[in-house]
């Protein structure tokens, strides 16, 4: 049996622990235990039924911040596993597990540089933090927003945050995230007259009314991005409308769809644009507008620099910055006037069945988190 | 107690019997006993679930046919009926239970307008027949369609049909329905590729491409109408895409639609031109169409005149021709060549709760469909 390393290890012993969100089940006293080791100060910060913790390590600027979460998405399926999710098992070079890549590997790395880079600098410049949570996968109430709000009301300041989310595609490093694009929802009726289809001069029908202005929604090019975003894009993902009877026009129909935006144009820009359409056509409408995150963007900084030349240092290319795929947490710390960078493991297999990690890869993030600290911090 | 009338006292008796589609609950047998005394000839015409029965009265031609349905359509709550729907209740001048206006009054007044008419032409020219179904408000399978085609087979052809569907708005005989508009409906699928909202690029929503096209259908003039139709009514009655999750785009959208067409256009142009449409937009789309009847349409003849003169001469009103609202039976009976009219009582209550018909329009309407008699067959 070959000798795991520490950051295999560590990884294991996390996956171990069955933190469906919000639960933690101990994989935060586990980080804790650890981190204290280190001298770093602890401050449970537990919100309604989510735990969060933040550690610190040095009272002095700048702060360099590791972000993570602890929970992770349902199983699925358990009989469509290869081993069951909650067990570790490492075959044919890859760690697999539900959390092996989102993003319980992340934090064992993370742990395990931040132990290296001590024990070869023992008296770093500025502050080491540790921003976790159990809720990044769930409903963000209670999570990274909470804690963040607690550092602001005494106005302690990241000054540069990595996020363990698995940014890789091909391989560890490959791709960083720099920002992330916004996402607002809209949840649009819009109201007809019902009635029978054998009376047409006694019916509205919405959807009749409602279909020559989705489909200039859909073909509105909204902005051209910019350098680091795509244009931001429009997308329906439901609407229903009907009774089901063949011979009845509905009185309403219900439609749901999703802005993910550049920072070219802003929330409240595409929410006046959106109605203006709607307007125009003339509807009967009610709109329940719901913001998920502003976009964020670190175009430049030391950051970026740190995090690109220890890619090429450490694993040998080039790394690409990023801003696309979902949100993440870093949407709530960047408004902070932190710069957020998200650097993680490849994202494959993340939320699926048989989740896994290439094991070296891990050792490889975990050499590059300190090769990181190494240029912001020694 | 006043004495009821002889058609009044029938269509309570017929009223009485809870006949629900496909049930006739004796009805027919009622209406047979009163037509064998008159010398009718009677064919009982089960088929599967379904009674029918053709009656005849002589074996020349012309044949004069009352055509019309035992069933009715369910009572809805029962607690909201001011009387028991099954149990006849003479009101302020009105007959209220279900079938009362939708039509078992106009049975009654058939019945009684013909054993009139045989006592004082007891040699009447050609012939009198009825058509009677219990499945007029069911799936029209083993009703009306197959009395048809079992006349056909032995080309036993009706030359003048009344259907006693309540055609009549504010006063009976104020409108007669001398056609129908066809009906065709279509079940439109049109596929996408599913994905996740934050990648535009990998999804191709199919409401986004469906929109544009079903616009167009619902903005098309499919034809003008004619003296006698309205113009052909296109309305889409249901739409659902969506897996209710607001971040995924779904693979496919469903739609149903439905076309009351005049005699402007034939169902297979309205077929090929919604296919246009969907092949304009580039569409990849499964399209299933279901033809529910064909426009029918009596323009003129002896029987639009018998009844137009017979309204004037017993009502002492002009009656309107009008080929608007639902579908009947008279679809399956005009493709025979045989001209066909409904003419019935009020038609403002038929299918709601506390169904009612006006007590002495029953009267008016069997002394409308004797006179009808007396100018085609005396």
């Amino acid at each position: 049996m070959t000798t795991l390393s520490p950051t295999l290890t560590l990884a294991a012993e996390l996956i171990r622990r069955p933190s469906v969100t919000p639960e933690d089940f101990g994989c935060q006293e586990l980080m804790i235990e650890r981190l204290q080791a280190l001298g770093f100060q602890i401050e449970r910060l537990r919100f309604e039924d989510t735990d969060n913790f933040w550690a610190r390590r040095g009272t002095e600027g700048p702060l360099l911040c590791f972000a993570g979460h602890t929970d992770v998405v349902p199983t699925g399926p358990l009989e469509k596993w290869d081993s069951p999710p909650f067990e570790p098992s490492f075959r044919d070079g890859y760690l697999y597990g539900r959390g092996a890549a989102d993003m319980k590997g992340s934090l064992a790395a993370m742990i395990t540089a931040v132990e290296r880079f001590i024990d070869h600098h023992p008296d770093h410049k500025g502050s080491i933090a540790f921003l976790i949570t159990s809720d990044e996968e769930g409903p963000f109430i209670n999570g990274t927003v909470r804690v963040i709000e607690t550092l602001e009301a005494r106005q302690e300041k990241i000054t540069w945050c990595i996020v363990g989310e698995p940014s890789s595609t091909e391989k560890v490093g490959d791709i960083i995230k720099n920002g992330r694009r916004g996402s607002i929802s809209g949840h649009l009726q819009v109201k007809g007259i019902q009635g029978h289809v054998a009376y047409p001069h006694l019916v509205d029908n919405p959807i009749h009314k409602a279909a020559p202005a989705l489909a200039e929604l859909a073909q509105t090019r909204w902005d051209n991005g910019n350098a680091f975003f795509p244009p931001t894009s429009f997308q329906i993902s439901n609407i229903h409308a009907g009774t089901g009877a063949t011979n009845v026009v509905p009185g309403e129909v219900d439609v749901q769809f999703n802005f993910r935006f550049s920072t070219e144009s802003t929330a409240e820009q595409l929410q006046q644009r959106t109605e203006a359409v709607l307007n125009k056509h003339s509807l009967d409408y009610q709109l329940k507008w719901t913001l998920s995150g502003h976009p964020f963007l670190t175009a430049e900084g030391d950051l970026v620099a740190a995090c690109v030349e220890s890619i090429k240092a450490v694993a040998g290319y080039d790394t690409e910055l990023s801003t696309s795929g979902g949100t993440s947490d870093g949407r709530f710390i960047a408004p902070t006037g932190a710069q957020v960078v998200e650097l993680g493991p490849v994202n494959a297999t993340i939320h699926k069945i048989n989740e896994c990690v290439r094991s070296k890869d891990l050792d490889t993030l975990s050499d590059l988190y300190e090769n990181i600290m190494a240029r912001l911090l020694s």
